[in-house]
């Protein structure tokens, strides 16, 4: 059998926004299976913000990717051979095999798929990373309380969206920014905010105020940058900053300059706290059971933006820092 | 009876560093006590570098000192005269009536102060405030552990080379910044630090790379502003800020700007907590009683630095600034 693999590999480290030309569409044929060995054929391949971080040389918490290497990333595919007897054709698995439209496993890594539960595409979404993202880094490093205004930057977007729908379950006041008018008419139409703005509209200042009139208790924080900046100088006593990330930056390396913010944490006896998901990696079924039973109650919606072809991944991850997904920004390479 | 109380009043609100016109030396009669009050006579009064906030009328946790009012403070006095049966001239009291040479008190707001037990100034360093806000900062919110590095900026202040101190008793690698070489001396060879350099010095980073070959674990920040920009690129994974002062910024209301560091809380998935004493307060008996035992077991010592005449406070005030300080400041208004 000769089938050929198309993959998405990193030609140059980028310098600032990504562009095309740091990108390269590589054809590989794929090696026949030894035993204990299947292939999966990708479905979807998720694109995602944290990614620019590790097309970057610098020290992160995982190494970055090397040059000419398959850019990594969660994907969703079908089991169309095996040689492993666990491992039968038209399963579904959730894995970080990236950005390529084949992949031979041995099982290590990945998770199976339930097709029957959810779209399988929400393995890559709602109940998946950034599900768990959102439900983890609001529920344990924010600690929202009944009652407490959360604000959400970067609301539209794949976390955003559940952090603010779970924070309404929770009893709060919800508010939030995204990058469009259409997706601000989502957040306060469809994902039941209380308060959203477009934060490209000019006083960031007056929009906050007029969103959380009782000050922010728990901030939600996507983005950084300037809207951060505001939201430091409005946060309540013993707010929780929650930094989960921060777009704002990812093209800058560091050379954004702003106010120095730590004083406010002093006046406010507030917290600012970092975290990435797979701390909680121990706890993900606790995760996804809660989240699927509040799709099934209809308490929770997402949405998806999908980008077809695996030729299109570096114009979906591109997108990403133009806010041009609402909800989960996914690539679908070939349809279950 | 006719008796002066010297004052020392704002007079102006200062912009940028204090000076010596933003103060005034005022005289007013003290009046004649009714029944239920007593008169003290100040011996000590506490410059501290958060006064500054509250001479700006920025809102903050308290209201700001208005013009013309005296510099609100702790200060350590002894009763003089007494229309209260439960206060006795001679007893000494610590009390928050600032920078006055008298106070008439009705019993609200102080603490008695037991001259045998130690000498009555420690009452506003060592076995006060800034004990306090060393015990409970560092213990509490740094959580520092066995075999971590701490590193503490301002090391040689009332605050710093107590949490340093107290760090080494519990089994870190203490490492702190100061103004000066002789500070720098007295951290290495008096307060027991590991390792210790003058942050005036050139390159920041190298010094803190070499004072903390293992990264930092907790940073005790007193001082914030382009040192803590250099700690927040060395911290370990799990760091913990403890957001104490920023010095640094008290005269820059604000304008100072800086790389923007929350990024750092992700990558390390670390935590800046800001925090005022008095959130301690109904455990200041516990931190009062463990810092005693330990002076007393020798494990811990103090310095103080001490001005004397109550005309002399701005000055000792500013001196803040300036780093003029070894450990407390201290402005001795009458011996006791």
């Amino acid at each position: 059998m000769s089938r050929i693999n198309r993959q998405i590999v990193l030609a140059a480290r980028p310098q600032g926004a990504p562009k095309d030309s740091d990108f390269r569409l590589a054809e590989t044929e794929i090696p026949a299976l030894a035993d204990g060995q299947f292939l999966v054929e990708t479905n979807y391949i998720s694109v995602d913000p944290y990614m620019r971080g590790r097309m970057t040389e610098a020290k992160s918490y995982v190494p970055p990717i090397p040059l000419g290497g398959v850019i990594e990333g969660g994907a969703v595919g079908t089991v169309v051979e095996s040689k492993h007897a666990a491992y039968k054709e038209g399963e579904v698995f959730l894995g970080n095999w990236g950005w390529q439209g084949y992949a031979v496993l041995d099982g290590r890594g990945i998770e199976k798929v339930d097709p029957d539960l959810a779209p399988i595409s929400t393995a890559l979404g709602v109940l998946g990373m950034p599900g768990m993202t959102a439900y983890f880094g609001l529920l344990d490093v924010g600690q929202p309380k009944q009652g407490e205004t959360v604000f959400v930057s970067g609301a539209a977007g794949a976390v955003g969206s559940l952090v603010g729908q779970i924070a309404k379950i929770k009893g709060c006041r919800v508010a939030g920014s995204a990058g469009s008018d259409e997706k601000v008419d989502y957040l306060l139409n469809e994902a039941g905010f209380d308060a959203a703005f477009n934060y490209r509209d000019a006083d960031l200042g007056a929009k906050l105020d007029e969103a959380c009139p009782q000050g922010i208790d728990v901030y939600f924080d996507n983005v950084g940058g300037p809207l951060t900046d505001a939201v430091f100088t409005r946060i309540n006593i013993k707010a929780r900053i929650v930094v989960c990330g921060q777009i704002d930056q990812y093209n800058n390396a560091g050379a954004s300059k702003g106010p120095r913010l730590l004083w406010h944490l002093i006046v406010k006896r507030a917290r600012a706290e970092g975290f990435l998901v797979f701390e909680f990696a121990q706890r993900y079924a606790e995760g996804r059971q809660q989240i699927a039973q509040w799709l099934r109650e209809s308490k929770i919606s997402y949405r998806e933006t999908v980008v077809d072809g695996i030729e299109n991944a570096p114009r979906a991850f591109m997108g990403l820092f133009e806010g041009e997904n609402t909800g989960k920004m996914l690539v679908r390479v070939k349809e279950a």
